[in-house]
């Protein structure tokens, strides 16, 4: 396997996000890729790599345009008008009943945004579009036959959806990977989604699709992040209908439960018969994670990696979330090392 | 002419307020009511009475019972919960493409509210039940034949929709009244809202409705404040289409200017032919105000009172916002002093 990394994700460092009523330290920092790539390292699993260059155009097949310039421009645009020079963070947000479009540089955080996690600094453009090249490198191996890539991305995706961002994630780097792989070809993609939090970004962006199957495994959205959506009857829509797929789970989850609720989800994408897989890797199901409330073993990870490579599916592995530092590197290298054992 | 006030309102009293990336002391503070009340009793604008209590029912006709029971139990469910005890902010947000419903106790400030200005304490639910009364004895005061009352409502309420919070503003005090007003028999009342905010939940709450016609002036909420709402093209829906007139303003408008607008929007109060009139009365326009780019001067106040009152319609004042709190009361006596001399 070939992993793809990049030091330009340090150029995205949060000095605070904002939960339950405070400013409080971020859980999503600098270290986690670092400390995942060591482990990976150390894990002996093939060549790291730098992400190639792929441009415009991939972002603009899943991102809205004006969202775009938004995230590009956001700071400077924020630092200019007053706003705390330490990070972007939206007051005032766009809902239900009022909802009219403003670009107010002060402002327009509450358009494209729905939570205080995931501050804009200087920087922040520059790690997310690093990010999505990693994915696209990760794709492009897959296109040019290499059966599993990871995209050590960072800042993680799953959470962006096509005009807007939060927790923690900026650009949607599954489904920049994902649509690049349509568009070279595959007629079908699916996307597993095992990070403890629903991706509610990936699912916003394939949901009226029904050549993107998405599969998540994560929290009951009614106790966990992100709350507002990713229950189990949002099942798609259009021609997309019965192509999303979520299976929200109690807390206290252990690895036997997980592996059973896996073993639905990899059925299903069985039957869907993708071309390609793109997994969206948390590791914020284990049981030491600080925002996580499942109970899985470290044993757990290296039995997930194996049973979806068992699919037998050229597979792309994209860092999501994961915030219990200590242990993250040794998750992600063992999931890893479960996929490549049994590839 | 009669005032009612409560002290009730020091119930609520913010810690902060979180605005442009950073926690703040709140513009809203408990002084504005207490500054207003001495203004009002220096200038013998005539009795001072306390609110009646009327019960749950003028609310449910205007706000939802799920809303209001969040309202009424929030604090203590955030506390028991893990909130800060300090208040209740939003984090994560209903928006766009991910609005489910969610009731959890950390996470509905995010379904019910639009932005981080109103946090929620342990007195803001009673202050809030005592500001809608004195809204509710206003409006039975013009019921029983006075020409001219003034709520002096803390918090203020203009930004409150049916189930939605922000912007200072918890209940709909104007709109509950307006409300009381048409039950109790009135075929038309008129909502004029001279905040310099544009008075988004007043605008919501009646907007597909012909028996209230509202009319505001405010800021471009390009430019001001609440930003996603109040553009002169939203005009109402279905039966109420033709019946919501937004007067958005620049910069820097100056007595001269906003009384020209003021006669624009008087002239449509006329030619609609309410029973009552319900004035949402800010005094952030204000050119002193910290978070208004108006202009108006001192003398602007008793001028719009006069041409206001020669509508010669039963009117009830409710007090919305002002922030410059040295000038505060001045500004609004003046104004109660203008109307009651052309009354």
């Amino acid at each position: 396997m070939i992993t793809i990394a990049s030091p330009e994700h340090a150029q995205h460092r949060a000095p605070h996000e904002f939960l339950d009523g405070r400013l409080i330290p971020p859980y999503e920092s600098p270290e986690r890729a670092e400390i995942i790539l060591a482990a990976v390292e150390r894990a002996g699993l093939g060549p790291i790599v730098r992400p190639r260059a792929f441009g415009d155009a991939p972002l603009h097949a899943v991102h809205a345009p004006d969202f775009l310039g938004y995230l590009e421009h956001a700071y400077g645009r924020w630092v200019a008008a007053g706003g705390d020079p330490a990070a972007v963070l939206p007051s005032t947000l766009a809902v239900r009943w009022m909802d009219r479009r403003c670009l107010h540089p002060l402002v327009a955080p509450g358009y494209y945004s729905f939570d205080l996690s995931a501050p804009i600094v200087a920087g922040t453009y520059r790690a997310a579009r690093a990010s999505a090249d990693i994915a696209l490198t990760g794709a492009a191996l897959l296109l040019e036959g290499e059966p599993l890539a990871f995209a050590l991305c960072r800042p993680p995706g799953h959470n962006a959806g096509s005009d807007m961002y939060g927790g923690y994630c900026y650009l949607n780097n599954a489904a920049i990977a994902a649509e690049q792989l349509v568009r070279s070809g595959a007629a079908r993609v699916a996307i597993l989604d095992i990070d403890f939090h629903h991706g509610n970004g990936t699912q916003q962006i394939f949901y009226g699709r029904d050549d993107v199957l998405f599969v998540s495994i994560h929290a009951d959205p009614a106790r966990e992040y992100p709350y507002f959506g990713g229950y189990a009857d949002e099942r798609g829509t259009g021609a997309g209908t019965g192509f999303n797929l979520n299976l929200p789970l109690e807390a206290g989850v252990d690895d036997a439960r997980y592996l059973a609720v896996l073993d639905q989800a990899l059925a299903a994408i069985q039957a869907f018969g993708p071309r390609f897989l793109v997994l969206s890797a948390g590791f914020d199901t284990f049981g030491g994670d600080p925002i996580g409330d499942f109970a899985l073993a470290a044993a757990a990870y290296p039995a997930i990696g194996r049973r979806i490579a068992a699919l037998g599916l050229p597979t792309l592995v994209v860092q999501e979330g994961g915030y219990a530092v200590a242990a993250l590197g040794e998750n992600a290298a063992s999931l890893l090392r479960g996929m490549a054992a049994e590839a």
